[in-house]
Order: C-alpha cells, then sequence, then structure tokens
C-alpha cells in the first residue's frame, strides 16, 4: 500500500493508505440496486444543459420544458387560493383579524390549530396525524364512496403517498425473508414501486397492463403472473394504481372486483394507488375506489381483504406537491400489526403539519353555502377543465405523428406513447449499452430541449419502446411541445430508416 | 379447519378459514423489534388518561403534562414572529401587498419563492433541497465556524433530522450483510438510533457515557466497546448526540478531537447529531462543532474523516417540530456514493418546503442593521433565557430530593435523573415483567399526570434507573411539575422501604 490520495482515499499521518469507510464497493447493495427513472441521469442530463443556458450557451431551443414529473406548480400551475389562506392562516394566526381572509378560511385554520399542541403547526402532531383531521377525512371518503363506512382511527396522514408505501412495504417486506416476498406491480408501474422492492431487496412480480386496450388490467394475466412467481417466491401483496401512472387508463369497476376477488383467492394484501383518483378526463369514465367496490362485494369480502388505499395534496386539482401530504386509509389490518404500524410510524414522529393542514382543506372545501364556493369551484373547475383539454389535445397530436401511438389518457397526468424505433437506432443504442428509448429521449432533450421519461424506466413489453411525458404545461406551451416531438419524431425516423 | 371469524381471521365464501395475510407471525420481524420509548407504552397509557379525564373522569389531578418529548410550542413556547412571517409570505404570496409584513421578511420569502419551480411553494423542489437556501445554509455554517469553508452541494435538505440519519445509515448498513454492521451509539441515547438499527437489523455497539462526570464521553470507553464488538461484526459509524440527548451534556473541544481521531484511527464514518447546537446553557461550556474540530485537526483529518452533521428547525429557539425541517451536511464522501445518496432521496421527491423556507430563516435571520432584529433578537434571548433558568432549576429541585441525583443540565431540553428505586419495587417491577423505571414512571403518569420517559428506553448500566423529561413547561408549570416529582419520589422511598 502507498500513500497516494484519490478520489476513494485520503493520506495518512504514518503513510499508510486510509481507506473511506463508505466506497462503491462497501455501499448497501441495495441502495446500488435502487433506480428511479422520474429523476434519473435524463433529468440530470436537463439540469446540466438548464445551467449552460443560464451561462449563456446556446442550443436550438431557448428553454428546457421539463415534462418528466407531474408538478403542476412547476408547469405554471396557480394554487387554489383557498388552500393557500387556510394554510397561511395555521402559519401566522395573526391574520384571523385581518378582514382580507375569509370566515370560512378562518374557521377552519381555528379548527385545525385546536387539534394542534399549544395551538401551534409548529407542534408535533400525534404519529398518525392530526386527530380532527383525521375525522375530516373519514368524512369525505364515506361521503365518495356514497355512504360505505370509514372509521378515522384507520385513516394515517403521511408524508406525500410516497411515505405510506414505503411504510406498507417495510411491514410486509421482511428482511431476511425478503427474497422470498413477492410484490406483484402493473408494468408500466410508477418507479416509486420498483425502487421500493429494490431497496427492500424483495422480488418484483410483474403483470403486464394490455396496451391494445387502452393498459387494460387483465385478470388472465394476474393469475398468470402470480403462478409464474409462485415457482421461485411467496406473493404477498398486490399493488394498483388507479387512474394509472404513467399509462393514464381508469380502471371499470368489473375489473376492480375482478382484482379483489383473486386476491381474496389468493390471500394477498391489496395496495391501492388512488393519488390520481380526481383526475379522471374521458367522459365515459369513473373512478371507482378499491374499497367501495369492495364493500359492494358483500359482507366476506369487506370483512376480510387487507386494503390500504394512498391519496396526496400533490395531484388532483391542487397539486401541492411541495407541501408533502397525504393519507392513507387501512381496512381489515390485524390490530396487533396496526400497533406495529403506529410504533414504526412514530419512530419519525409525524408527516409535516402544512402538509397535513393542506390535506385537510381537499377533503373539506368550500361548500355550495358559504362565501369562498364560487371562487373555490370556478379555480377547481378550470384546472380540471383544462387538464381535460390537454389529455385529449395530446391523444390527438401524437397518435397524429407517424410511428407513435398514444392510448386515450383517460385519466392521471401523463401520456405514455408507444414509440416506434428504427432498427439502426436501436442497435445503436445497444452499441452504447443503452436503452433505445433512452437514445431516444437524450437525442429528444439534446434537439428539443424537451424532458420525457424513458419507457424502460417504467417497465415495458420487451421490443417496444415508450415514453412518458405530463400533459401539465399549459395549452399554448404544450402545442409546441407536442409539435416539436413530431418534428423530431420524424426527423428521427428518418435519419435511421437511412431516407436521409 | 372451521369458517370462524375472529381478529386474525374472516370467514371465505367456501367455508373454508381466510387468514389474513399480515399478521404478527408474518410481520416484518425487522419492525417488531423496533422500540422508540419517546412515543411507546407510556405516552398511550398519558392518552388514554387525557381521554378519561376529557370524558368527566376524574383523578387526583386535572391534567396530564407530557414532559416526555421535546415539543416546544405543544408547552407554550410561542413561535419567532419572523420565522412564521416568512413562511406565511410564501405559503401566500399575496401577503407581499399586506403593509403589516416587514420588508426584511418580503425580501426573503421573494428570494426562496423565485428557487421554487413556478415560484410556489407547491413545487417539488429538486431532492436535496432549493438552492439558495442550501447556499444559505453553507454560508450560515462558515460563520458559525468562524471561516472553515462549507460548500453548499455538501448541504442536503431533510424531513427533520431523523429522516436525515434514516437516510445515512440505510447507506451503511447492507441489508445481506447487516447484522455484521457495527453502529457505535452512546449509552444513554435518543432512540431513534436503536429504533433504526433494529429495523435495518444492524449490529447495536454501545458505548457508555460516564454519568460521574456528568455524562462525558471517555475515549476509553470508546476503544473498549470497540474492540469488543470488533469479536462480532465490523463497526462502520460512529454516532455522537451533542448537545446531548437525553444526557443534556456539551462536549468539549478535547473530546471531539479523540473522537475523531479514533475515527480517523479505525475508519469509522461520523454522524455527528448536532440538533441542540443553539441550546447550550451552563455558562462553561461551549458548542464546538464536529466540523470545525476536525478542520483544526489538520489537513490530514480534514480531507479524509467521512463526516455527515444534522440540524433541524424542530430544536434551537425555534422548536418548530411540525414543519419537519432540516439538514446534513456531509463531508468528504466519496462522490460517487453521494451521486447514490443524491438518488435515494430522489425517490422520496423532497422535504416539505416550508420545513425548508423554516431551516432557511434559521440560518439566515435579521441582521442588526434590519427592522426586525429588535423584535427577533428579543424573542429568542427570551426562549433561550428562559431555557437556561429552567435548566438550572430543575437540576437545583431534582437533587434536592433524596434518592435522586441530576447531573448539570449543560445544553439540549431535558434532564436525565438518576432515581434511587427500592429493592422491593424493584423484586415488584420484574413480577410483572417490567422494567423497574417503566413501573416508576407509570406510578408518576397514574399519581400525578406527569408523563416522562423511563431511562430504559434510552439505555442506562445495569441497576442504575433514570427517567428523561422535558424542561419545556413554563417556569411556573415546571416549578408545579417537580414539586409533584419531589413529593411522589418520597412517598415511592418510603411505600417500598417498608417505612410505611
Amino acid at each position: 500500500k502507498d500513500s497516494r490520495v484519490d478520489d476513494t482515499s485520503a493520506g495518512r499521518l504514518d503513510g499508510k493508505m486510509r481507506e473511506k469507510t463508505l466506497t462503491m464497493d462497501t455501499l448497501n447493495p441495495q441502495v446500488k440496486a435502487v433506480e428511479y427513472a422520474v429523476r434519473g441521469p435524463i433529468v440530470l442530463k436537463a439540469g446540466e444543459i438548464e445551467r449552460y443556458l443560464e451561462e449563456g450557451g446556446t442550443k436550438p431551443f431557448s428553454e428546457v420544458i421539463k415534462a418528466n414529473i407531474g408538478d403542476a406548480h412547476a408547469m405554471g400551475q396557480q394554487p387554489i387560493t383557498f388552500l393557500r389562506q387556510v394554510v397561511a392562516l395555521c402559519t401566522f394566526p395573526e391574520l384571523m383579524d385581518s378582514p382580507s381572509f375569509p370566515e370560512d378560511a378562518k374557521w377552519r385554520a381555528r379548527r385545525i390549530l385546536q387539534g394542534c399542541g399549544g395551538h401551534s403547526l409548529g407542534s408535533y402532531s400525534a404519529s398518525p396525524g392530526v386527530e380532527c383531521i383525521r375525522k375530516d377525512i373519514a368524512a369525505y371518503i364515506e361521503q365518495r364512496d356514497e355512504g360505505v363506512p370509514s372509521d378515522w382511527e384507520n385513516i394515517y396522514l403521511t408524508t406525500g403517498a410516497s411515505d405510506g408505501i414505503m411504510t406498507i412495504l417495510r411491514l410486509l417486506v421482511s428482511g431476511k425473508d425478503s427474497s422470498r416476498t413477492g410484490v406483484m406491480i402493473p408494468i408500466p408501474q410508477y418507479p416509486l414501486y420498483s425502487a421500493a422492492i429494490s431497496e427492500m431487496d424483495a422480488v418484483q412480480v410483474n403483470y403486464y397492463l394490455d396496451e391494445d386496450n387502452c393498459w387494460a388490467l387483465d385478470i388472465n394475466e394476474l393469475h398468470r403472473a402470480y403462478q409464474a412467481a409462485k415457482q421461485h417466491c411467496q406473493p404477498r401483496v398486490i399493488c394498483i394504481i388507479n387512474p394509472g401512472n404513467p399509462t393514464g387508463q381508469v380502471q371499470s369497476k368489473k375489473c376492480i372486483e375482478e382484482v379483489l376477488h383473486f386476491a381474496y383467492e389468493e390471500n394477498l394484501f391489496v395496495m391501492s394507488d388512488e393519488v390520481y383518483q380526481d383526475n379522471v378526463y374521458a367522459p365515459d369514465c369513473q373512478f371507482h375506489s378499491f374499497k367501495k367496490v369492495l364493500y359492494e362485494m358483500g359482507p366476506e369480502y369487506f370483512s376480510s381483504v387487507e386494503l390500504v388505499s394512498f391519496h396526496s395534496t400533490s395531484k388532483g386539482y391542487t397539486g401541492e406537491c411541495g407541501f408533502r401530504g397525504g393519507y392513507m386509509e387501512v381496512i381489515n389490518m390485524d390490530p396487533e400489526v396496526k400497533a406495529q404500524l403506529v410504533k414504526l410510524l412514530s419512530v419519525r414522529l409525524c408527516p409535516p403539519l402544512a402538509g397535513q393542514a393542506a390535506m385537510d382543506v381537499i377533503v373539506n372545501p368550500p361548500q355550495p353555502e358559504e362565501h369562498t364556493f364560487k371562487q373555490f369551484h370556478q379555480e377547481k373547475s378550470s384546472v380540471l377543465g383544462a387538464l381535460a383539454e390537454k389529455a385529449k389535445l395530446t391523444e390527438q397530436i401524437l397518435n397524429a405523428v407517424p410511428g407513435i401511438k398514444c392510448n386515450p389518457v383517460q385519466g392521471a397526468m401523463y401520456a405514455f406513447p408507444r414509440i416506434f424505433i428504427p432498427p439502426k437506432a436501436v442497435e445503436e443504442a445497444k452499441a452504447l449499452g443503452m436503452q433505445p428509448d433512452m437514445l431516444y429521449c437524450l437525442r429528444l432533450l439534446e434537439e428539443t430541449g424537451i424532458c420525457v421519461v424513458p419507457g424502460s424506466g417504467f417497465g415495458q413489453k420487451d421490443r417496444t419502446y415508450h415514453f412518458r411525458m405530463t400533459i401539465l404545461p399549459s395549452i399554448e406551451k404544450l402545442n409546441v411541445l407536442l409539435g416539436k416531438v413530431r418534428d423530431f419524431h420524424i426527423s428521427f425516423l428518418k435519419e435511421y430508416s437511412g431516407l436521409e
């Protein structure tokens, strides 16, 4: 050994080499295995280009458009005034005296603060969240589900939905036996799931959504995936994303029934990611909660299937990602396990109070008889109306491009079009040790400034290629963006088909 | 098998029993192993008593005083006006037009919003946090450490300090090899550490603080603990809490040097929990950051020892626990590992933006030349002055009780007095399958309404007993509380010494 100093070692006083404790060799390999495409290499590249432009560099475009992540406010969506009023009142209660804040907001803020220690947003809440907010959420769920009972003690506030999903998986995936625990997830999926599975070293069990049928979930495919997985692990949990991310499909009631029946028969724990429940655009589609469908299947199901549903402040019409608000409703969990869940939550003390307050406004919005209703309703409708329009626009423009096929964006916030990549481009990507759709997305970014995420980051059938883009930019910007995607795609096809 | 329905199973349509998927038998055993006393059984009991009192039940007291957790606002501490003004302005930027908000707060809020996507607190930030806030933190650290350089790219905002600590441990503790990774922690410790170690199935390596020497860290004890641990695991990381929680000691510069030299020699990764850095009360004590001491030890040390320091909005003079704000500064981490850290953080997207904004105010407070300085300074001094007074008061009153011995509360927010428990009480506790200090604390709660945490939840030398209580109640309330503890202790001693 010598005393050479480099990136991973530093000189020692006695001349012996002092090695770093934490290197790529000693790093937890499960962390190394984690992939999260939504903020992956393409987004790092986009950041580099942004800085390059800021520093006066030139590109064939003047700005980077980050269509990689469902970050509504970053795309210019305005916050819902009423929500921000309530949170501001909670943050700075001196504003209760201000005549410019509506009474409807003040009584909500007062009520939330009543539920906080010392009437301050600066206190820890109980680990499952502020009691009155949990009660509001339960009342909201009952109303949403047309009377299906909801017990507020089954509601747990979370730090965004991601936190809740990780926590529930942590209960289900056993450390030592992790490599025997199968977690069924849709493909394509939101990569939080695959990332969590990698981090916990569980077994990812893929069930493929049917692209030819608007990304519908086919029950036969569930059976196939389950039986195949049983050969090498014990599938214990099935994750569903409805409306779908990145695929935008909205599940039919019949399909949900089939999934629940399957979970019932195979003793699977059900995790239902319903963060896009307010984002349904297709006129022939409707959001059905897994819980309501379970209830309607009868008491044998409703009293036995273990189900957790997740919601969030980050999506819907509020798009309040930065508040890191969310909740989960936990049904039929063994009471002793529930106590363990609370214990686990308590180690991290509590979810952020501003996020809890924001969640409260979402489940307890202005009512028609309140003065604030009109403005609130206007703002909400305007956001959701524009999203519906953008969903349609995206589908139409993309489908008019030769070599792109986009299923209808029935819900959520993304298009996940299938793109034809010529064999020559596939070969070139392989030679570069890169997924073909990564090559495609990098070229798109370099040439147009548009940042989308390769389909390989979400999973897709072999030899099919996609990208995910949000539909969140303003209509004007979205039109420009889609036009650029079209032009890029056409020239990409030409280039690699040898027509140029 | 029959079709009986009970807590852990439910009837099946076909008459066979359907078992729950997630039971105490199938739950991740590492979750089961987690203990977190600060919100443990004694606090659940306190909640029960509170509800009983609310419902009109009677007890020998009228209210439960929760001295179990460092939750300043819940104990009546008022928020720092300026901090809340900035966060309210960020939350509801229409307030920028309000003449009742000071310009000093407005420019800070404008600057923070400039750093947010779409100038909204509702956007995700970059996973390591808002860039200008990271820069403010680096500047603050440089000033605090009298010029020791701080690189803003080494700063990562977190969701409270707990989140950062868990994340760094996650890198260090390898899934499959977890039971070979030793994590050195002080005893007594803050139970987040033991909880994280249990959850990750790592090896807890205890080094005992010296109660007879004001809970000082003795370097010989570090060597002993390390050598003993090496017999069965590889110690990779040493955690230090300075000022101490629950023990309140403030480490001397010499002691910190010794720890760092030890870490340097033994190739240990250093995690320095410095969330109480602003909470130093003893006139002969001063906070020294591990980073500054490392710097002063010379370039061989400063360029090689891997060190992460944690800070938080929850403690200090702000006590903003509910905002879940915090940061960590990461020194000498392998650049490739750092990229892995960013990837891991990105899966959870970002820390809450309101917490990031609160952190920014703490590191960028009003300056003497600003109009808001006077009020800010007054509020800050008043909180810290009262805490110093309460630290002294607590020590004095407790030490006047026969059978209680309390080290000086040099810093942080807790007293951790040693209590004499008569052998008869120890036997009774053992017969009940309970730690003796748990029996003591339960009795204290039942008889006085005072909720403190048994020392066994933090770790302590065999056959010594303690409890942790916060010094956060108002002076008036603290006097009452300490008086009740005294009376309880005396009568407890009498009862179990057979003198009654």
